[in-house]
């Protein structure tokens, strides 16, 4: 059984088949936040401290961070990137004691963040594009941690899926010769927009299906992307993630600020037999709404339909 | 690809893998309704005619009609369900003009049914025991209409979700000895309350994979059953179904007057690739709402994460 083991000084979060989904919060990232990225800018950490706390309480159990602000100041975020990185990461620590993921597509933002980060980070990411499998394997070796791995290449993001595919074994076989073992790779197969591609959820479920029982790998996304540009995305969101998660998906990154989208996990780990006794869904779920028992649902509505003739 | 043709006078609902869910509309149901059942004792209709209207309003595309009463005056089904389905039969097709889904455990009443019912409906149910086979089969083959297949036999409701699939491969063979294809039988796995066993949902999701893959029918369920006992159904219901679409389910007997549900519903459809070009989505959640539109989407979120370093 495949378990992807990541922790912070004093937690663990653990992404795996039998386990509930891992929701890493995606709040702490300064793209396409503007007032974020003026705050990050002028040293103003406030919001990152309030995002922090409040993704936790509504049931992140990893928090992503990103220090991916492009200052007016200074465009380079090779020199902007990694003092950031490190700034965030040693105050998130401070706030919040779930475990974190070290997101950015800057080699030495990454390895500024894994320098601070207590415990044992998530690494995101590494993709299957030659120059970061060279750069970014060798650090997840170094550090021992587990890495994200985006199933694109040198060629791009193919929308073939097979190809997605095949990125994702490059990675986890190139992996294995850094010795780097599966159950430390956690593939993105990619998730597109379905309002601009229309295939896009069946790739997504059927990758995670392949990656999974192929492969052995967990996996995660970013979830909302799915929705990207059609009305009511809280729903799809809602929709899109117990469909994934009924194919196989283990985790994802993921705004845990939307209570229908958190709901909609609570409930499909209830559904997977992830959820013991159904205990978190009944503790989110108010014992005041609650029209009976567990054990009173043995005299369910099926006996309606099985009456005699 | 397998079709399952239900029709009315007009209409035609096609159940399939590569059609848009079933939405079969469940509340034309006296059992545990008790007040329903008093006002059709008393040759009340108003509530029949209402909910008719009102399910096909909210997006059944076929309407199951059961007409499972007890009178108090009367109570032997046998002499009381035949005629009282003749008259919700033929009410039903007056308000609304959507095909139907024939619901009793009265062979009579649903010969009945059978009888006065336009086009082709689809008949709810047999299952594997031996007298409802031999019983219910040639009135499908007399009627040439499709028929709900329940995954029980002679010896009950099996929790071992193997029976049940053998059950269901029984049913399958028994029908074609008696010249019924398997495209016209639609097998309900049977759902269990997730509350009263942990495994439900496992087994419902992948006992719709092997139905569909090693028997190649459509399925149905009930699906609210489901969340019986435990708080806040709608939720629960609203990523049960999304799950069983992912797995494979074509159809479930439902309420579609829930809007959670029927939303779910509708992103599952989009997310499955049978909402061509999201028109059914975009009209059901507000253009006021959308954030851009689909061509739009193309800029999507994704970009964001694959910013050059």
């Amino acid at each position: 059984m495949t378990r992807t083991l990541i922790e912070s000084h004093v937690r663990t979060a653990t992404i795996g088949f039998d386990q509930p989904f891992c929701v890493i919060g995606e709040r702490i990232n300064p793209t396409g936040r503007k007032q974020l990225a003026t705050e990050l800018e002028a040293g103003n950490f406030e919001t990152v401290e309030r995002d922090a706390r409040e993704q936790v309480a509504s049931g992140a159990t990893v928090l992503d961070v990103n220090a991916g602000v492009v200052y007016n100041s200074n465009p380079n975020p090779n020199e902007t990137e990694p003092p950031l990185m490190r700034k965030l990461i040693n105050l998130v620590q401070t706030c919040v004691d779930v475990p974190l993921c070290i997101d950015s597509s800057v080699p030495a933002a990454l390895e500024a963040g894994l320098e601070v980060c207590n415990g044992r980070p998530l690494l995101n990411s590494v993709t299957g594009e030659e120059d970061r499998l060279e750069s970014i394997l060798p650090l997840v070796r170094k550090y021992n941690v587990p890495v994200v791995a985006i199933s694109n290449d040198d060629s791009g993001i193919s929308e073939d899926p097979d190809v997605r595919f095949a990125v994702a074994r490059k990675i986890v076989e190139r992996a294995a010769d850094h010795g780097i073992p599966a159950q430390d790779i956690v593939v993105d197969p990619l998730v597109m927009p379905v309002g601009a591609m229309a295939t896009a959820g069946l790739q997504v479920f059927e990758l995670v299906r392949r990656l999974r029982t192929e492969l052995g790998v967990n996996t995660t996304c970013g979830a909302s992307n799915i929705s990207f540009g059609l009305p009511n995305r809280e729903a799809i969101n809602a929709a899109f993630l117990p469909m994934a998660i009924a194919s196989g998906m283990t985790s994802a990154i993921m705004n845990p600020v939307r209570p229908q989208v958190m709901n909609a996990v609570r409930a499909a780990n209830l559904l997977s037999d992830n959820d013991r006794n159904g205990s978190n869904w009944i503790r989110h779920n108010a014992p005041m709404a609650a029209e009976g028992t567990a054990a009173g649902a043995r005299r369910g509505r099926q006996g309606r339909r099985r009456r005699a003739a």
